[in-house]
C-alpha cells in the first residue's frame, strides 16, 4: 500500500458522488482521466440510443419528429443544460457544433456593435475560438479583426474598438478558471458584449452565466456532460439580447414558422432563432442522460470533488519519484482550477502513450503537456493515486524512452 | 384483386432491386412513402449504430477517434457518395448540416465573385436554401442581395451580377428535375458561380457533378440515403475550385493542422478545408449503410423503379374513383420527376392525416400538397397500387371530412 492509500480509501468512503460510478459503462483495465476530452458512455444513454434507433426511427419513422418529441429536443435539453450554467429556460438551446455556435454569435455581436471593429481575446486560447473569430471578421470585413492579448494585458486593451471579448472559462490546456464575473462587468463597462467558451467548465464546475451578467455563451457537451463523441453544442443568449441578435446562420429551424416554407427568412422569437438546419437526432439522443446525471450531481459537488481528485494527483506526483521531472503546469491552488490537471515535460507525448498502454488514458496537448482529467461521475480517488503512482513510475523509470511511444499516429 | 393487381405482381417480380427489401427495417402494417423525408434504418445501419455506441465509444472512448476511424469518418463517407453523385474521390465531405453547408459555400463563392452581388435563385426553393442565401447576403453586405426569379425568368436574369446561381435539382414539392447541364454551362457563360442542392435526388437518380461540370454542391443524407434523423450533409467543391475557396467557417477540424493547436487559422489543403467542428460521430455512424446499399444498387436502377414507382402511382390514382378531385402537382413525364409524386387538393392536410391513420405515410407541404415518395430500396410495386387505391377512397369517399384529421398536430 502506498503511502497515500488510506487517504484515498477515506476520501472514496466519504465520497458524495461515489454512486454514480454505476451509471456509466467503462471498460475494464482502465483509469480514464480523458472524461474532459470525451465522456464515457452513462448506461442510460446507450438504453436512450439503442430505443431511438429502432423504436423511434425504425417504428415510429417520421412521425417520430411529434411523437418522439425530436423536434423540440434542442430546447428541451438547452432548458436542462441551462439549470448547470446558471441560466434561465428560454436561454439556451443545444444545436449544431460549438465552432458554428461560436461563428453564430460573434457575427451577430458584431452586428450588434457595428462603430466596433475588434474582437479581443488571447493568444493560446483553444483553436477554434480564435480560427471561428477569424472567419467571423474576415466575413463581415470593414476593417474588422481579431486582436490577441496576453492575460495579464487584456484588461488593458478593452476600450471604444472592442466589440466582443471571446474568452474560455476555464482554459483547455492549463485548467486555469477565468475570472467570469470581474471580466464581465469590465468589457460591459467597456462597452463590449462577452462570449464565454464553458466547453471546459460546464458541468463540471458551478458557473453562473445570469449571476455574472453575461451576455453569450457556447459550450460542449461530448467532455464532462458526456453526451458522446461529437455530440452537438450549446449556445446561450441572455434573455435581454434575444430580440436583438440575428444569428448569420438563419436556418429553417430557426424561422419563425419552419414548416409554412415561405421564402423569407423571418427569425423565431426567442432563443430558437439560434438553431439553423435538421438536428442530428442520434447524437442529440446520446445526450439526455449524461446532462440528467450532472445535474442531479450538482456543479457544487461536481466542482468540490473534481478539484480533490486534481489535489489529490498532484499531491502524489509530487511526493513521488518524478517531482523533479515533471513541472505542474496548472494552477496549484484548486479554486483556480477547472476538472484537469497538466504537467509538463519534454517528452509528454511519449509518456502518455507509454500511460495509455498501462491502461491509464490521458492526452497529450503539444508541445509538452500531459493533460489529466478529473472527471467526478465515475473517478475515484483510488484510481487516482494509482494513476499518478503509474505517471512517476512512467517518468522515474524512463519508460517512455521505448521507441514504440514515439511514433505519432493519434490525431487528438 | 385490382385492375392493376397483375401489372404490380408483374413488375414486382420484373425488379432488380426486390431483394434490398430485406436490408431495412420497417414496422408490420406500414406503407412508407415518405422515404424522401426520412429513410427507414437499414439494418446494418442499426449494428452500426450498437457497436459504435458499446464498442468504440463505450470500450474505445477517446482512443476511438483513431482506432475506429472516426477521424476520417467524414472524408471516408464523402468518397463513397462521391460515386453516388458523379464526383471523384477527395471532392465531397460530410459535415454540419444542408443548411450550414449552404452557407459556406455561398459565402465562399460570393467572395470568390467580389465584384458580383447576386444570388440568383427561385421562389418557392427551399426555404432553408433561401434563407441561408438571405443570411449569407446580409452578413457580406456591400449591396449584396438573393434575387429570386420564376424558372421561365431565370437564364434572362443571370448577367454580370450574377455571383451564384443556386437551385435545387428536384424540386421538394413538385420533384421537378432540373437541367443541371444546360443550366450550368449557362450560368458559367455568364460569369456566376453555381451551386446545386442535391437533397431531393442524391441516392435516388443519377447525378452528374463533373460531366455537367458543376462548381459546387450539397445535399442531404437522412432522405434516400437512410442515414438517420438529422443525419450530417455532405458538400461537393469540385477539385478545380478547392484551393481558391475559403470557408467561412474554418473551424479546428478545417485546419490544416488540427492538432497542432496554433493560433492562426490556416486551410488544409482539399475537401477538407470545408469541415468545420467535431463531427457528430453517432449520427455520421448510421449513415455508413444506407449509403453503402444505394452504391451497390447504382443510380440508374435506383431512378428507372422510383420512376417505374411513381408511373404506376398516378395511373392508379387516374384510372380510379379520386381522379377528378385531385390534381397531378409533379411531372407527368417521369423523366421530368425525381423520387416523388404530388397532388394538390384543398383537404391535402387532412387526406394525408386520413392516410397516415390507415398505415400509408406520406406527407403534407402547405398549402395543398399531398407528396408521396418513392424509395427505391424498400418499395413494392404491390404497396405502391394499394396506397393509390387507399388514396382514392380516402378522397372518394371523403374520409378526410372527419374531424380528427384536420387537428394541426404535426410539425413536418
Amino acid at each position: 500500500m502506498s503511502a497515500f492509500g488510506s487517504r484515498a480509501e477515506d476520501l472514496d468512503r466519504d465520497d458524495p458522488l461515489a454512486d454514480f460510478r454505476e451509471a456509466f459503462a467503462l471498460p475494464e483495465g482502465v483509469i480514464y482521466l480523458d472524461g474532459n476530452s470525451l465522456g464515457p458512455p452513462p448506461l442510460a444513454a446507450l438504453e436512450d440510443l439503442n430505443e431511438a434507433a429502432h423504436e423511434a426511427w425504425g417504428q415510429g419513422l417520421v412521425r417520430s419528429w411529434n411523437t418522439a418529441g425530436w423536434i423540440d429536443a434542442p430546447t428541451r435539453l438547452g432548458d436542462r443544460l441551462a439549470g448547470l450554467i446558471g441560466a434561465d429556460p428560454g436561454e439556451v438551446i443545444v444545436a449544431d457544433s460549438t465552432s458554428v455556435n461560436l461563428f453564430k454569435l460573434l457575427v451577430a455581436a458584431l452586428q450588434a456593435r457595428p462603430e466596433r471593429t475588434v474582437v479581443l481575446s488571447e493568444p493560446g486560447d483553444f483553436p477554434t475560438d480564435l480560427y471561428m473569430a477569424q472567419g467571423a471578421v474576415r466575413t463581415l470585413g470593414g476593417g474588422r479583426r481579431l486582436d490577441l492579448r496576453e492575460p495579464e494585458d487584456l484588461e488593458a486593451a478593452l476600450g471604444p474598438d472592442t466589440a466582443v471579448l471571446l474568452l474560455g472559462h476555464v482554459h483547455y490546456k492549463s485548467g486555469r478558471v477565468r475570472d467570469m464575473a470581474g471580466l464581465t462587468a469590465r468589457a460591459q463597462a467597456a462597452g463590449a458584449l462577452v462570449l464565454w467558451d464553458l466547453s471546459h467548465s460546464g458541468g463540471v464546475l458551478p458557473v453562473e452565466l445570469n449571476a455574472c451578467n453575461v451576455d453569450l455563451a457556447v459550450g460542449c457537451t461530448y467532455k464532462y456532460l458526456s453526451g458522446g463523441p461529437g455530440a452537438p453544442a450549446y449556445l446561450f443568449v441572455a434573455k435581454r439580447h434575444q430580440d436583438s441578435l440575428i444569428s448569420p446562420l438563419g436556418g429553417w429551424m430557426g424561422h419563425a414558422q419552419p414548416f409554412a416554407f415561405e421564402d423569407g427568412y423571418a427569425p423565431a422569437e426567442g432563443i430558437r432563432r439560434f438553431a439553423c438546419g435538421t438536428p442530428p437526432i442520434l447524437s442529440l439522443t446520446g445526450l439526455e442522460a449524461g446532462a440528467a446525471l450532472a445535474l442531479r450531481a450538482g456543479p457544487a459537488r461536481l466542482a468540490a470533488k473534481a478539484r480533490a481528485l486534481g489535489d489529490l494527483f498532484i499531491e502524489v506526483i509530487e511526493a513521488g519519484p518524478a517531482a523533479a521531472a515533471l513541472s505542474l503546469a496548472s494552477p496549484r491552488d484548486s479554486g483556480e482550477r477547472g476538472g484537469q490537471v497538466s504537467f509538463r515535460h519534454p517528452q509528454a507525448y511519449a509518456i502518455v502513450q507509454a500511460l495509455i498502454a498501462r491502461g491509464v488514458i490521458g492526452d497529450f496537448r503539444a508541445p509538452d503537456i500531459c493533460r489529466f482529467g478529473f472527471s467526478p461521475l465515475f473517478l475515484s480517488f483510488a484510481e487516482v493515486e494509482a494513476a499518478a503512482e503509474m505517471l512517476g513510475e512512467v517518468v522515474a523509470e524512463r519508460v517512455y524512452e521505448d521507441p514504440a511511444y514515439s511514433v505519432r499516429t493519434a490525431v487528438t
